[in-house]
């Protein structure tokens, strides 16, 4: 009747971040129990913490590992969360927003919109008129956007501030989100970006220079650092060909954070090491140029666990379901169903037994009624009981936000900054 | 400098369903234009209009290619939206909810608990004390879960009302979700069922009958057939193994859309004359059961249409875009990021421009900052511009509740039934 129970290869778990302890067996994040954590907030799962302790410790060491001169941006969309935002605000020199909705959010923030700076192909001109009343400089994506803009802000009287966002003849290798090389809806074709930013000067609005995004999520530091080498080269060319200065230059992000099993951590000192040659030998062009990256995952991805409360513990056909209160609606890039082609596995933990030994094959899956709601597929953990916690790791970015929190009726999870 | 700009081969474009039409060039829903539906809204894009006529002739449909014992239900989470429920509550048999959320929205919505059942592996004790407060009867999926139940409800002192969510041995043979066959964590295994039934009976609780969904989004008419002469085999034995009756059999659903290129309606006609056949020599065990086939995504998916307005329209090496103020945000499996392996086009149409011919390939974005959001690739359109308003077809099920509303803080989409 059932079909043969065959104990299946267990899959490998992505690697678990560093700066996670553990007390009594339980899982600590920035040195509180899990389970103190959760009592705190009302015993309300599931739900995401991130530790402010790691973020303010990765940008540090990012600081320490690049230039002096390079600016470091919050590329928000990574993660919107309110007090995250305000501590970020302290952290870092600038934040890069993509929609009205996160100026909103940013604003509301406190954050200075002087340091603010907004990407996104498909601006509404409610947007950009939001935008430009703020003080906000607006990556310009195309020829028509520019022209939207000058109009709006000459009908409301204010100079507005103008970079283009350049679509780079290159790429990013290894990224796991291209975004140059070849036709892209982002940006405009560095071929016709001269002729903009001569138009764009002429007008007499604030020119702000070039942001130049070749991709994201790179683990790979050589990649990065041909990609900073051609956008270097790149700004300067346009520059010389526009016969304009470059006050400020946006070099992307691109420095990814190790999600799968045998991903590991990018080198940011080399990185850093080769920026600062390159810094050190820049084109007439670029001498007095600002310098920034803007990173979201690469800041806030590692700081952020996901919590979730088994609910059910089952088996069928052999195989052992560790059922929770969370899922895809939380987490949709770890169920699989964002941006990946073949599923792998998340770090994933029992964080009320994160030291016993891992000696039971099961799958993690969420309380969603489809079978598109996996957490965790066929991989080891301790044997575990209903109510105990599953820690989702790398819950810091493109989690909360990025989830179809409303899917079967479930709503959103708690967020809260440690 | 660029790379070399060859046209490449446009891509299909999914089937639009019928009962749409055209006026003075632009699409109408019910008979009015898009345009005037989007201005009677305040103006608001992006929205997803919802046709109630459609869905009241999809029902129609359905009931007279059904056997008359046959209900239909109808499964909430495909489109939890306020008044399409209401409508719905108006036209089906019965409701099925997979959270204690989807509970609140079905009760607010005025529809009686007592036509209500409630799926779904991870069932919070809040949810099944809410459940069975509200005489809702609980697909139960798993042993522990039948004992929370029970106690939750003697401890509140209402009998509950308790059916078995069954783990089929056998799938739905080419769906695009399979719910059965071999390790799932859903329902009870089958050979698990019969001690389980029997201990539900036992405690006196108001035994409901079973549950078995094997799978949906099915094609064929001859899967469904085939699944549903299993589904009923499996019942009979089951009650005769467990020696309890089948007061009622939800038989699942399974009967899909067409949302891809060579995708054809599946043949409803086919089905209920097969289901009609074995009604007419029902075994023993089933000669007093209650059947109902629970569908979502067949009842609504074709009726809604979501619209979004184009706000760029650029090119990029050789390619064009039309940039709208949508997206995956809105039209997560529409974008491919869903369920999907490879990415093919849903049907898109230029809804203000109808019925002109489809001359210039063009790629369809959202406006959010990643390449993920692209909602038609590479396909045959009108020639188009800023203003013009994008139709997405099949967006009556899945989409909104099923997208992250808020990834890149960009918050819901209107929603409006005409």
């Amino acid at each position: 009747m059932s079909a043969p129970e065959t104990k299946s290869k267990s899959k490998p778990l992505g690697p678990i971040p560093a700066g996670f302890g553990v007390a009594d067996g339980v899982m600590t994040i920035a040195g509180t129990k899990v389970t103190d954590i959760i009592a705190q907030q009302g015993g309300q799962t599931p739900l995401f913490v991130y530790d402010r302790a790691l973020i303010a410790r990765r940008v540090a060491d990012l600081r320490a590992a690049m230039p002096p001169r390079l600016a470091l941006h919050y590329a928000m969309k990574a993660n919107p969360f309110g007090p995250l935002l305000r501590e970020m605000a302290g952290l870092v020199d600038g934040f890069d927003i993509a929609s009205g909705g996160e100026l909103g959010m940013a604003l509301n923030a406190g954050l200075d919109p002087a340091r603010i700076s907004f990407a996104g192909p498909g601006k509404r001109d409610v947007e950009l008129q939001a935008a430009i009343s703020a003080g906000v400089t607006l990556n310009i994506e195309s020829v028509t956007e520019a022209e939207r803009a000058l109009t709006i802000a000459e009908r409301i009287g204010i100079n507005p501030r103008m970079a283009i966002r350049v679509n780079p003849d290159f790429g990013l290798a290894g990224s796991g989100m291209k975004m140059g090389g070849g036709a892209k809806p982002f940006g405009v074709d560095a071929d016709r970006v001269p002729a903009l930013a001569r138009a764009i000067v002429d007008t007499g609005a604030q020119w702000r220079g070039f942001h130049i995004f070749a991709g994201s999520q790179a683990l790979s530091a050589d990649a990065v650092i041909e990609t900073q080498a051609q956008t270097l080269e790149l700004a300067a060319r346009l520059a010389r060909e526009a016969g304009v200065g470059v006050p400020h230059l946006n070099l992307g992000g691109g420095m990814g954070i190790p999600y799968f099993p045998g991903d590991t951590p990018i080198d940011a000192g080399a990185v850093g090491a080769a920026l600062a040659d390159r810094f050190a030998a820049l084109p007439d062009e670029l001498a007095d140029t600002h310098f920034a990256m803007e990173m979201g995952r690469y800041l806030v991805g590692e700081a952020g666990v996901y919590l979730t409360r088994i609910v059910d513990v089952k088996t069928s056909h052999g195989e052992t379901y560790l059922v929770t209160d969370g899922g895809l609606h939380h987490q949709l890039a770890a169920s699989g169903n964002f941006g990946t082609v073949v599923r792998r596995n998340y770090p994933v933990a029992i964080a009320t037994r994160f030291d016993a030994p891992a000696t039971d094959e099961a799958n993690v899956v969420g309380c969603l009624c489809t079978p598109l709601d996996r957490l965790a597929d066929k991989a080891l953990f301790p044997p575990a009981q209903v109510g105990d916690i599953v820690a989702v790791f790398c819950a810091g970015a493109y989690g909360a936000s990025a989830s179809p929190a409303t899917f079967l009726g479930q709503g959103p999870a708690g967020e809260v900054l440690v």
